[in-house]
């Protein structure tokens, strides 16, 4: 199931850097859902290359084309497949890569599993693999939206360590908050927070002074040929209680997966995460209160999961990000007989991958989300 | 495919807490591999409550028994059935929760999610359905010892805000290694860890001083009627180059969804993890170098694993647990019909269930590794 | 997915024909079925040897246990373990065939594909497994029945070349129904038929004079340590439009599949078959009526499907089964390595399966119509 | 799973019969298998309207573009997205259907299933949604040959009621032959038969004097305005043994599946089939004999498969499918709300699916057997 992820909703994506086309084929959403190019492409643009002095200058216009599977403005039932073609392709980029694998690249591993190297070195581990989620997670949305009115923002909330305050969604408790923000210097509300407050920065981080110093500190590496790491936060609200399959397929579970399928990623928590690990029970359960559509908590550290099914509150996870595997500086490395070479800074890159993995983490939370909304489903309550 | 694990190796468990019995089917996995009940039983004794003073008390032997696909001592290719009788039911002991869903447990959300209840509230959220998991893991583990000889060891790294350090496995960088072990007081070697040293210390932390620490820590939740969370660190050596399906079955995305699927879990990381978002890639990157087996790296930042395929390096990961739901305090929260109500304590409970997350753990990696190990197979290289 | 069959309802299966048990795990089916272990046991002693003169005499009890998944009388919507112990074992039996694969059994197809051979010989392609099927169809069933009043009922409609006739579900076009049953002497009614009018005849066919040259003709090949295959139609009554997955998992495709995967079937026709291969459109089209829950059709040579997906009409199919390849003669053959050999008669054998094969046949269409039910489910309309 | 086939080699087709294009992903194949645009047209030129005076006129060039997963005429062992455009659309030829469902078509179905309609009526259930098939063959079939040699032939063996013998490959045992070929005039011999020889003639029945009266029946069917049906049968030649999934997955069971999911088929049998079931044991049995590379079998009632799985002789079957539904001539039905109406014949059809349809059966064919070779690889041995 390599390049498929979901069980009702199934998301298959395609292609290589520097081949044709990159997209995916959507099967399982419902008939009737409103989708155009354009619901698509505002995403796509959103994670496109050259968006900001902060991010590669490849110059990838990223339109899609929906082959199938709608037809008037509205989904058919049927799979979905869109295609973005690939523009902007510079294979000679790559010419001073052949015979040294990439420090922390796939191209190594690519080799050992496949045999063969597509040109362009790590094959799928590229990040344009992620066009296709993105345009995947932009059906899925429209139905999560118009099914169930689900908002999805994600947002950076670090940049190497440098990170913006996110309290566990209740306020009440600081002592349970600072566990989790203890660098940080200002307050993200995650019961408010939009799209249009995050793309007001280019670092993509809602709180201004934070996202100064991101900004900053990316410019930094860049000026040094060197990469940085960061996290990206995101909440889901209005998903309704009683979503997350038990044992295997809980909810949180299907998020990491998801998480750590996107290229960098190293680390993810749900609700108080790591920082819950450090606490005791009294000040970590949440306890039940009734609110307008039944149960509620009063607190959220579950991060909205429970017993691996959603409990109606917002759900929200961070996402930990390496540093850019391609820096502009000289690597002493090896080839791929062994022998000791030196790796020339090549091709484009970001100097930091958060800013533009927002859309790619709203993309594989709305995947998850729709799937699991489906499964529910068939359970014929 | 909610109590089914994997594609090429399939794990399903079953079994309520205060039903017949638990178990899983293992289906995939090679004839001809040595596995006799003997095997099993040891991993499941080290799940088994009542090891310790730390431990809940309730007196399950465990016993499994191989119903299938096991002839003379070996493997025959088709499904293994896995049973292990439950035996210390106390039901009554669940009388006092009928009407109020437990905080921070599945109660509520199983019932939004099913329409109805077992007896036992959180029906299949319960941690005695990870006694399937690990029969199965078991299982997994003698295929993948006999033919790769890989070497899974998993440990206790905190409990509270209590941390043994765990080096990037490199030792070479000190201050990479600090990023991660800020707080701990005892450094463990992953190269050499064996079970052995785990299991010497009733917390499962092999390292003294952070262990006896621990242990205070966790007699005195016990003694206050409270919980506390933990950590479990893995690493799993031998395992070759080339498992891992790239895109969306990443080796480390399957590892967080096996991982964040295990009760009380709440947050994942592999290799620098969350501490590697703080980092830059010029110090983050791990250079090839030659090794016996071909290539290698210097450093293993990465976790072992490049581009969601293993690279050769050990695979090191590790999982976040919340402290224990279920506490001896009593609560003030809310019935299922929104009245304000009081919990009363109940039931028998581990005050940490880390110590006892440990097979656990093991299990799943194993479980993770085998299902890719079969899926490179596939592969015909 | 060997021995896992479906994807909203998974049933899997487990055991060997001589290990300790058999039995199957049957996850997804909704919470609040109502399902006893006698609803269970109704179908197994159908299935069950012994039965008759003209059966195997394997004296199984065959009763069946459920582990998990019930509790009160009714689903938990959590995976329901079934479990049959294995009784009249006589491994002893098969200590003649050791070193020569039987003539059209697994013995040899299993050795090439697993490299060992379980005592038994051909593995899990014995009769018993189906027991596991069963057990799960019941289950099925049950939901079937509750939810939507579907009702299921197969017989014998040949053995050897003796055929009962089967009109095609309209009475009005004598032709078309002669297509399919040239050499019948007697007609079975689909619309009202009933598993009492079934099993009223040892023989399980629900015509007399069909029943008694059938029964003499199993007779006969028993006399003369001899074997005779035959057919099984089934009749699946108020199965609600819209269910099967367009595409592959067409309900046909489907149910080709499951009647294909039982052990001795060759062939599969749903609807007209093989007969409406040879006729012409402007007689073979099922032209829509006004009926009483929305559209119907006036003939019914679709079988109940169109594109995949039922119409509201019955569904009706038939499976072929080849001749018991166990006989009552020496047979010439060649042993393990290629040297010429005679295969002695062994063990209990039935000389036709196809009596025994009415309940699985109708225990693998609930399995595979509950899948489709759920499925459909999923799809949100 | 609707749209998406297999599990170690999946393949996903997408693509209304009037929307933008059609096409599939293939994902799972080994690298480094040769593999070009022109291998997979050759086939589709096959399966082209329009080729002779027997089939529909729909001029579509169907031209298939490779967009990933392909560099330098291999195969990179990541997904191979294959994309056909949709050229000569006639959206009007469907107005005359507007509020009538076709007869035997899937127009009704589809609404129910969906609640709403493509502007072409059935959705996926048309024969363009082969297209996909038939390019997604191409590969599984490049990588058969390379690897194993494996040779698939399928050729029309009835339309109407003419059809031409097929023997059951041994010759040695006329009255076996004859129970299924009665009515036959010439025999083909599956050992030698070649496509090149199937395609010599237009109706594909690569037997002169049946292939002539065939034609006659269709150029009939169409002068009448009526259609007729037909049965193809497939062999595939140098299957190694051992392939083909225990229990549920069998090697048959997935090729009655992959049958009965294309367009318009009722019926599939392997080997025997339903002559079979009028078989006796002694006469049905296939004897073991030494062969160049192991045992084989003195016959081949079998159809090259044993309990599933694989024997190393030849795999043959045949596909019933039943008259095109759409037919020239008036048909008295009722309106989706029930009314009578009158369809007028409307739009281009093939008088008779079968000659278009060899290639579509030599497709999915490949499929399966390219799914079950790499899940038999997966399995260790």
């Amino acid at each position: 199931m390599s390049s498929t992820f979901g069980t009702c909703l199934r998301v298959t994506t395609f292609g290589e850097s520097h081949g044709d086309s990159v997209g995916a084929v959507v099967d399982g959403l419902p008939a009737g859902i409103p989708l155009t190019e354009d619901n698509i492409q505002t995403q796509l643009n959103r994670r496109r290359p050259g968006q900001s002095a902060i991010t590669t200058q490849r110059g990838e216009s990223d339109s899609v084309r929906i082959l199938s599977g709608v037809e008037g403005g509205h989904t058919l039932g049927t799979p979905i497949a869109l295609v973005v073609a690939n523009g902007d392709r510079r294979p000679s980029d790559y010419d001073s890569i052949k015979g040294i694998p990439r420090p922390s690249h796939a191209d190594y591993t690519y080799k050992v599993k496949y045999g063969v190297c597509a040109s362009s070195g790590g094959g799928r581990a590229s990040a344009r693999e992620t066009v296709g989620r993105v345009a995947a997670g932009a059906a899925a949305e429209a139905f999560l939206r118009e099914r169930f009115g689900v908002e999805i923002v994600a947002f950076v909330s670090s940049v190497g360590g440098i990170s913006a305050s996110t309290p566990m969604l209740d306020g009440a408790d600081s002592a349970a908050s600072n566990a989790i923000s203890q660098n940080s210097i200002e307050c993200i509300d995650l019961n408010t927070l939009t799209r249009g407050m995050v793309d007001a920065y280019p670092v993509r981080c809602p709180a201004s002074e934070s996202a100064k110093a991101m900004e900053a500190a990316i410019l930094d590496v860049m000026e040094n040929g060197d990469s940085v790491g960061g996290t990206v936060t995101c909440v889901c609200r209005n998903v309704p209680a009683g979503w997350g399959e038990p044992v295997f397929q809980k909810l949180e579970a299907m998020l990491a997966m998801a998480m750590l399928s996107i290229p960098a990623a190293k680390g993810f928590e749900i609700g108080s995460g790591f920082a819950g690990a450090a606490m005791r029970g009294s000040e970590h359960n949440d306890v039940f209160v009734k609110k307008q559509n039944g149960l509620g908590t009063l607190t959220n550290r579950s991060g909205g999961v429970l017993g691996g099914i959603s409990n109606g509150e917002p759900v929200y996870f961070k996402t930990a990000f390496k540093p850019t595997a391609t820096i502009g500086s000289h690597q002493t490395t090896a080839d791929y007989e062994g022998n000791d070479a030196v790796l020339k800074p090549t091709g484009r890159h970001d100097p930091c991958v958060v800013p533009r993995a927002v859309p790619i983490v709203e993309s594989m939370a709305a995947i998850v989300l729709a799937d699991m909304a489906l499964a529910q489903n068939a359970r014929m309550r």
